[in-house]
């Protein structure tokens, strides 16, 4: 195959992922996953920074799908349908096929903290980006920063809802269920925590 | 000085924050460090695994202190309550001293994301240490993570606050500030935005 395919980027990320759960993070090369990918190493390099990038591309994906959803909300919609429309928008990437990539991560990321940390990295960056998208909205600084903590919090319950779901269920219910569960307890801080179920 | 000085780990601390500010956090060795505490290369690594650890120390602190002000607060304390436990659990850590050391660090911080990822990850590890001792008080899952969620902004916040504020306010203070500041908007997610504040 041509290293110039068009889908050099995916490929890449798929081996590197098989490689990762086959081999472990650290022992695997950017030399054997461009390898297995049908690529070069300088292939490699002109779709990630490095090493952990390969595993995080979906992030900054998601950070734009994210973004672009609030923005197109209804003129009148309130915080919690902001945050909806962001999940709505980003069901494009939680595709069957990204699910099945997602699980792989999981052991990945579970087994070393460097690659931890860059999914941190990430995560800060998909808050900044809705923050930032609900102050485009009229949203004082703390609301926005509240929500993108509590969409950020919502997207990672459903991720593991939808990761552990039997059935192939779309990504934007769970994501529903989530805020909607957050919701009911964000209204509750002044409870006693075990009162707040 | 003795290298067995038991303030060694502050001495430290101060050393490599005063060299990064100066220096450059790339431009500084772990040799220079110790040099400039007065110590040697063994007693650092003795106390931290890296250079980026140096700047995180007090974070593992600060997650034993939120935890312990929680398993501390009154049997029948609201969510809202057990975190203000925690936040002035963590005064002890939050002296004037400390103030002028994180406004280094910020510094720091900011101009090199390896150590933003570092931040992250230590951030991540004291919101895991509210929810725990949430879930030890009886809170379900998703109360818990939402509290350390809520919890972790409110602090963040507040550290922006205290450090931007002139006089030395006590720093817990600003933590009740904040996290009334996002009680309230935590109470109307089914609001629109621009009407939140």
């Amino acid at each position: 195959m041509s290293r110039w395919a068009p889908d050099a980027r995916e490929r890449l990320e798929s081996a590197a992922l098989d490689l990762f759960v086959e081999n472990g993070y650290e022992e695997t090369t950017v030399a054997q996953i461009a390898d297995r990918a049908g690529l070069n190493r300088a292939t490699f390099f002109r779709h990630f920074a490095d090493k952990r990038e390969v595993l995080f591309g979906g992030e900054d994906v998601l950070a734009g799908l994210f973004a672009d959803g609030i923005r197109s909300a209804a003129p009148d919609a309130t915080l919690t349908e902001c945050l909806q429309a962001a999940f709505a928008a980003a069901e494009a990437a939680m595709t069957p096929h990204q699910r099945a990539k997602a699980a792989k991560r999981v052991l990945v990321v579970a087994a070393n903290s460097e690659v931890q940390e860059r999914g941190l990295l990430k995560h800060a960056r998909i808050a900044r980006s809705i923050s930032t998208a609900l102050r485009e909205r009229g949203a004082d600084e703390l609301t926005a920063r509240l929500g993108a903590q509590v969409g950020m919090l919502a997207f990672s319950i459903a991720v593991e809802r939808w990761m552990g779901s039997e059935k192939d269920e779309p990504f934007p219910a769970h994501a529903a269920a989530a805020l909607s569960d957050l919701r009911v307890r964000a209204a509750k801080l002044d409870s006693q925590p075990r009162l707040s179920a």
